[in-house]
């Protein structure tokens, strides 16, 4: 089965970051078959034709860290201290869903992927793979799953103690029964809570693991202030220093925020190819500035996340890309650092690279995945385009994305979801949200006087 | 002519902030005539009702400083240094615009404006405030408008060399000729544009002359950095304290961006009583950090702009609005500063105080006008709403706006403009910054190599 999207303005993504204007790409079940000027004897008589009408294709977005399972919190910490957002909000909340609410969670958040233009991504975890790998299998979207592994740490939910043993048996338990599942759009990786919450052991023992299966491990890293001061009190070094001297820094770790690092540190990401994860609105939230024209300067390739949405309401790639282009201009008050082609790259190819794929997609390149997404500019938020490829960045918006394609097929066109029932997912979804409050006894203080008429 | 919307989440903004939960809003002609509980006996049998089935209705956000004239240039200066955005981009683009350019411009900026929920701006100077009242007489918003004003400055292109009674003398002309028409929603303010580009004697007889008209005085004060080594080299004194010399600062000026203020010169804000506005994503591209969270703490009431879409593609004070929460708290690493209860009062009743309007709009309040908007969270980027008040700012996008009112007036219903020709409006404004280029000689370089297919 074909699919040619023809006249098209084909932003690659490609070694060379080629454009194609006036170009196509053509489709073969779940690969790219030809990209830019299509020879016509390559096209069938019965593929579907797609005239583009000038709009831009680009690869799908890869968001290379969000909380499925944090979706259906949404609110739940805004506007509050970090104790206050843990404690009191986080920690009940998550640890009181079941693994049902977390398919749901799951399946919520992943419309607000495919709405924004993500055809792939890396969840740090909850604590119901299984759950995260069933939304993910029927969202028809890429996910490399992760639980969220905790062996020690303060004043954990009693339902989170769990021993090291436990928490190795139950990830390898998941892998074996979900990785490569759903076509090999389903991929289950190692995951890392954080320093705080994970013994020197479990780093060891799951870095030994994740070279055996050849997966990847996700851990928040130098996350916070706390951290920092944390790991020098501890250690008389930081987190990923700690992590270095531990054998776990390698091309496999996802480090994600990577907030507070020495120059020292960031040469250890480099020599050790390990991959990055910035995150802006939810480092703007509470964590600081991630040194992103650093690590650009440097040659590093970092990539881009939304977080969950207990720490940040927006699951929208789009978004963070505009954010990522303002935040590090202002904090260096240089308004040339993190150029829109740097972002691009962070939300595609990186972001590919960033999940141990950068030979499978995050570029419109003959052989790779059909993961690609159609982008309208027209309206009068991104008219008129005058810099085409800035305008991607700085003016679009997640309305802006017309169509999603992952693997071949289409998971949104022309802004209907096709995979899954939206309207009744939205309502389970806030069904299971208000139970889930009531169920954690969490209440959210009225910010203004209410008056029921 | 009476429109009732009844069975809404009505976050009235009034002085107690108060929420009416189940209740309406009675319009009739351009006033609010009651709100909360309506009594039914004030519906007349013809009135249009309008069930909202438990949407919101807010008052209609306030943008306190948009270039309307800029926005064609979109694009013109992304990721470029300051003097190249200066003196190769915005110079030769806003000084080779036409009267009807500026016209258009006003027009797609209106556009822009009533698909994010706003009814209300400050326009701080293209060169025609002719085009700028046409076009937002039609549009249906309300608009203080105002002149570039220039009497002085380094490199100016030489169709701006005027002196300061041409300047004076064009906005007298300019006011007395439009200054509340269009049933009041087009007034017209004075202009200064900066310390840099305007004589202390300007200053002080603008200042004059705002007072005659009881009008107010739109300028970018404390912007850069630049600006502040500029005042204390030349004055010994940042430019709030220079102003405050001249007599210039008082209640009836309006201050755009306030970067760069000691809390001294923030004390004269507050003893003045100012108005501020502030311009996140503009700040973020190049200005820095303007003092939010030191400002709400000494009870100055700042307000939110967009600035130009030279400056920031995103006119859109949604947006705006959620950058305000993100970028202060992790600027003074505290998620608990700059709350969404102030964000909203700084995009709402703020905002109607910086123009100067306090009494007319910016809040749902019997006998203020009937300038509000219906917002519709449906949808998996804003939902569950957990947090109602909070989701406003923190989830919302501007796609969650369906309808605006103005002065009673339907400007958007269900997402389609009423009051204007979007589609010809989008094909004029492409066609104009295309003709526009091409003139002032702006040649943006491709950011990737591009193939002609």
């Amino acid at each position: 089965m074909q699919t040619y999207l023809k006249n098209g303005y084909i932003v690659s993504m490609d070694q060379q970051d080629t454009v194609f204007d006036g170009g196509g790409v053509l489709v073969e079940d779940d690969r790219i078959t030809a990209v830019g000027k299509v020879d016509p004897r390559l096209v069938k008589p019965d593929a579907e034709v797609i005239d583009l009408q000038g709009k831009y294709v680009l690869p799908g977005f890869v968001n290379t860290h969000v909380h499925t399972s944090q979706q259906i919190s949404r609110g739940v910490g805004d506007d509050v201290d970090f104790i206050c957002w843990l404690h009191d909000r986080m920690w009940p909340f998550e640890s009181n869903m079941t693994e049902e609410d977390s398919y749901v969670s799951t399946l919520m958040t992943s419309l607000e992927l495919i709405r924004s233009g993500v055809t792939s991504f890396a969840e740090p975890g909850g604590q119901f793979v299984s759950g995260m790998a069933r939304g993910t299998a029927e969202s028809g979207l890429r996910g490399k799953l992760a639980k969220s592994v905790m062996d020690c740490g303060e004043g954990l939910p009693e339902i989170w103690q769990r021993t090291m043993e436990q928490e190795l048996e139950q990830q390898v338990v998941d892998l074996e029964k979900f990785h490569n599942t759903a076509d090999g759009r389903v991929q289950v990786w190692f995951g890392l809570r954080t320093i705080f919450n994970n013994t020197d052991e479990l780093c060891v023992r799951t870095k030994e693991l994740a070279d055996k299966y050849g997966v990847g491990i996700h851990m928040h890293v130098a996350e916070a202030k706390e951290e920092k001061e944390y790991t020098y009190a501890r250690w008389g070094e930081g987190t990923v220093k700690h992590l270095e001297r531990l054998g776990v820094l390698d091309k496999n770790l996802l480090a994600v925020h990577t907030v507070w690092l020495t120059d020292e540190e960031l040469e250890l990401f480099k020599k050790r190819e390990v991959k990055i994860s910035h995150n802006p609105a939810s480092a703007m939230r509470v964590l600081g500035f991630a040194r992103i024209p650093k690590m650009l300067a440097m040659g590093l390739r970092p990539s881009i996340g939304t977080d969950g949405a207990s720490s940040s309401n927006h699951m929208d790639m789009v978004d963070e890309m505009w954010l990522t282009s303002l935040i590090h201009k202002g904090w260096r008050l240089d308004p040339t650092v993190v150029p829109s082609q740097d972002i691009l790259r962070m939300a595609t190819k990186w972001g590919s690279r960033a999940l141990l794929d950068e030979d499978l997609y995050g570029s419109l390149e003959c052989g790779k995945k059909a993961d690609l997404i159609v982008i309208d500019p027209h309206g009068p938020s991104m008219m008129p385009v005058n810099d085409k490829i800035a305008a991607l960045v700085t003016a679009m918006h997640s309305a802006n994305i017309q169509s999603t394609m992952c693997d071949g097929k289409w998971l949104m066109r022309d802004r209907k979801i096709l995979t899954l029932d939206e309207e009744a997912i939205l309502k389970e979804a806030c069904d299971r949200a208000k139970a889930i409050y009531k169920r954690a006894g969490i209440e959210l203080p009225d910010r203004f006087p209410v008056v029921k008429v």
